[in-house]
C-alpha cells in the first residue's frame, strides 16, 4: 500500500525542531495504529517530541487524531449536563471514590471512566474491586443506562476508545518517554474528550507522590490540558494538588474504600474530605449548578445515598464486609519528637510491594493489602508509638516494603509541631 | 535472565543529558545485539543520543562495546605494515579503485574492506562488480593470503565483525536516526578498529553530494573519528574534501572502473588523481614511509600491475572488456554561455536511477548505467553541446533521471569562466 507520508521524513522534522503539519499527524498517528509506522519509528518520533516539544495547534491535532483513532460516546440523549474528573495519579488518591456519587447528587450526571494502577499509584478500578460483585465492564449501553438511573458511573474504558492512545502508551512505558507534557496531556485529554464529557475537572498532582515532582512543570501540565480541552469544546479547570504527602489516612484497596465509606457518612480525614469538596465545586460550577452546597450532602446523606445505588448497579453489595489482609505489622516510631516527613512516594511503593500494586499489568493485586497511617506530619509522636500499620497476605513481603519506607518517614527529636501546608496549591483555567 | 540494568533507565539518563557509564554503554550494547533490549528502545535512546550528545569517553566505549560484540582481525603475522582508508561516501568517488594497488607499490599492506551503495552515492563492491569473475567475499584466510601475495585487497566485510554495528544501522537508517555524530563516528571507527589495520586515512566529503553538507559538521565528525582511531592505537588522519561536484568525469559501476584504470595507467581526470596522490602520500607517511613518490608509480605502470594482480586473486579477468548500458541519450546545453553549477547530489541521484544505485539493499544494479560527464563547472559551453551522456539499460529510466537534473546542471549565458576551488579543504590529525 502506498503511504502519503515517509516515517523517517515526519521524525527528521521534528528532530530537527520543526512543527508536524496536521496531515503528516493525522498519517503517522493512523499509521502507527495499523502497523505500517513501526513501534521503532514511532519510539524515536517520542523521544523527539519529548526534548523538542510541540506548539498548541500540534497537541490539539495530536490529541484529535488519537481520537479518530476510535469511537466517540454521546451524551446528547441525557437530561442532564455531565462532568468528569481527571487525577494524574497520587498515594492514597481515592477521591474519585466519595466525589462521583456526591457530583451527582446535583443531578449531574458523571461518567468517570477510570484505570487500574501501575507502580506506586493506585487504580480506582482496583479499589472498587474489593467490593464483593462489584465489576469494572460495562458496556456503552449500561453505562448510559446507569447514568440515566443513578447519575454516577465508575468503569473501565472501553476498548474503542483512542486505541492509538494505548498502543502508543505502551510504548513509552517501555521507551523512557512518558515524560513528555505533550504526550501526557494528549493521552490524558483524547479520551476525556472521546468520552464525550461536557465539563471536566483536573485534578494536577505534584510532588514526591505524583508522576509531577515539581511545580512548574504541573503547572505547564496543567495549562496544556486546559487548552486542549477548552479547544475542543469542554469546559475544563485544573486544580494543582499537594502530593507530597499522601492523601488521607490509608494506602490500599479495601483500606481506601472503607475510608472513602467514611467520608460519604460524613467523617473521614479532613484532607480527603477538602479536596472532595473542592472538586466537586468545581465539577458543579463548570456544569451549571454553581449553587450547590456539596459539603452538606456529604453531611446528609444525600451522597451516601448515591454511592450505594451506583455500588449496587454494578453488581456490588454496598452492606458486605470489605477484606481484610491476613497479617499486619506496625512502624513504631524509634524516639519522641515530631513527624517531620511521610513521604508519599516512599508510602506508595510501601503499598505496592504489599500487594497492593502490581508490576506487570497481568498481575493480581491484593484486596486487603496496603498502608495506614497513624500519624500526620507535623504530629508530635512518642518513642514506640505506632507510626503505620502494613497489610498484606503474604507476610514475606514485610522486609521489602520496611525498605522502602527508611528515609521516607523521619521523626526529629528536635523538630516543632504543626499543620501541613496548602493542599490546593493553584487553579488553572482557561484564559 | 536477570539483567544487570534497566533499558528505561539507560534511555532516561541520556535523555535527561546525563552521562552513561561504562556499565551501561557495554551492557546497552551488549543487550541489544542478543535482543533483550528491543529495538523500540534502542530507537528512542540513538534519538536522545543524536539530540543530546556523548562526550569523548562516551563515543570511545561506545565504540569499544560494538567491537567486542564481534571478532577482531590480526594483521600481526603480516611482514609489511597495514594501512586503509575509508571515505564517508560521494558522487563519482572511485578513489578506492586506484588507491589500494597504488599504495601497496609501496610495500604497505590495504585490507580495504568496502560496502556497497545505497542511496545516491555508489558502492565500491558494486563498481568493481562490473569486473568479469571479480568476486567480493573472501574469507578471512583468503584476505591475509591476499595481502601476502599481492599487498592490496578490496572486499567485504565478514558478518563477524561488529555484529552490534549492522543491527543498529539498518535501526538508525528507519528511524531518523542516522545523522547522529557519535553514532556515525562509532559505526564506521568500530569496523575499522576491529578490522586490525595500524593505520586508517579518513577521506571526509563535504558538499551537496555527500552526507555532511556542512564543512563544520563534517570538521567535527572528522575529529571524532581522529580521536577515536588515536586512543585506540591506531595511527588516524582525516581530510575533508570537496563533494559539491562528482568526483572525476563519470558516476557508475563500470563507467567508473574504466576512469580507475585510466588514472592507474597514468591518466585520467586531474581531481581524480589529485585526491589518489593525495591519499596515499597520507596512507604513506601513517605506514612509515614519508619518502614514497605515488605519483611516479601511477605514471610508470607499477600502481597497474598491483591493480591487475589485485583483480586477478579475486577472481577478476583485467583485461574483459567492460559492460555498457543497452541505451544513451544526451543531456545538451541549453544555451551559450557557462557551466556555472553540476551539483554532486543531482548527478548522484541522476546514475542512482538510471539503475547504478539501489533503493533498497536487496535490489540489483546495472553494472553499465550512470551518468558521464563533458562539461565541468566554469567550463564555457555552446548551445546543443552535449554536457552529460545518460547510460542505461532500461531507457523508461531517462525521464526521471533528467527530473533530478532540472536544477543541478545550470549554464549561465552571462558567466564567466574559470576553476574549480580546492579539493582538499582541510586536513585533521591527533592534537
Amino acid at each position: 500500500m502506498s503511504e502519503p507520508f515517509d516515517a523517517v521524513d515526519v521524525i527528521v522534522a521534528k528532530r530537527d525542531g520543526r512543527r508536524l503539519s496536521d496531515a503528516q499527524i493525522d498519517w503517522v498517528i493512523d499509521a502507527y495504529t495499523r502497523g505500517a509506522v513501526a513501534d521503532e519509528q514511532m519510539s524515536a518520533l517520542a523521544m523527539a517530541i519529548l526534548l523538542n516539544g510541540m506548539d498548541r495547534a500540534e497537541i490539539a491535532r495530536w490529541t484529535a487524531a488519537m481520537i479518530a483513532s476510535g469511537e466517540r460516546m454521546d451524551f446528547a440523549g441525557l437530561s442532564r449536563p455531565t462532568a468528569d474528573k481527571h487525577s494524574t495519579g497520587g498515594v492514597g488518591d481515592k477521591i474519585t471514590l466519595p466525589l462521583a456519587p456526591l457530583v451527582a447528587v446535583f443531578d449531574v450526571a458523571v461518567p468517570q471512566l477510570s484505570g487500574r494502577g501501575l507502580g506506586h499509584t493506585g487504580g480506582t478500578l482496583d479499589k472498587l474491586e474489593s467490593i464483593p460483585g462489584w465489576r469494572a465492564a460495562l458496556s456503552n449501553d449500561e453505562m448510559l443506562r446507569q447514568l440515566n438511573d443513578v447519575g454516577a458511573v465508575i468503569c473501565q474504558a472501553g476498548s474503542g476508545l483512542a486505541p492509538a492512545d494505548r498502543k502508543l502508551y505502551a510504548l513509552r512505558d517501555v521507551t523512557g518517554t512518558v515524560e513528555a507534557i505533550p504526550l501526557i496531556a494528549s493521552s490524558i485529554m483524547s479520551k476525556k474528550i472521546a468520552e464525550g464529557t461536557g465539563s471536566l475537572v483536573l485534578d494536577v498532582k505534584v510532588g514526591s507522590g505524583a508522576f509531577m515532582k515539581d511545580a512548574e512543570r504541573a503547572g505547564e501540565l496543567a495549562r496544556t490540558m486546559v487548552e486542549l480541552g477548552t479547544d475542543a469544546g469542554v469546559r475544563t479547570v485544573a486544580l494543582l494538588t499537594d502530593m507530597s504527602v499522601p492523601l488521607g489516612l490509608t494506602a490500599g484497596n479495601a483500606l481506601e474504600v472503607r475510608e472513602s465509606v467514611e467520608v460519604l457518612a460524613g467523617g473521614g480525614p479532613a484532607d480527603v474530605v477538602e479536596l472532595t469538596v473542592a472538586l466537586a465545586r468545581e465539577m458543579l460550577d463548570a456544569a451549571g449548578r454553581p449553587d450547590a452546597d456539596p459539603a452538606a450532602a456529604l453531611a446528609d446523606g444525600r451522597a451516601m445515598d448515591v454511592w450505594r445505588r451506583m455500588v449496587a448497579a454494578q453488581g456490588g453489595d454496598p452492606d458486605a464486609p470489605l477484606p481484610w489482609a491476613r497479617e499486619t505489622e506496625q512502624v513504631l516510631s524509634p524516639a519522641d519528637g515530631v513527624l517531620t516527613t511521610l513521604d508519599a512516594y516512599a508510602v506508595g511503593v510501601a503499598a505496592w510491594r504489599l500487594g497492593a500494586g502490581r508490576a506487570r499489568k497481568e498481575d493480581p493485586v491484593q484486596a486487603g493489602a496496603g498502608v495506614e497511617i497513624h500519624a500526620r506530619p507535623g504530629d508530635a509522636v512518642r518513642a514506640g508509638q505506632p507510626l503505620l500499620t502494613l497489610h498484606t497476605d503474604t507476610p514475606e513481603r514485610f522486609t521489602r516494603a520496611r525498605e522502602a519506607l527508611v528515609d521516607g518517614v523521619v521523626v526529629d527529636p528536635a523538630g516543632t509541631p504543626g499543620a501541613r501546608g496548602a493542599l490546593v496549591l493553584d487553579r488553572v483555567a482557561a484564559g
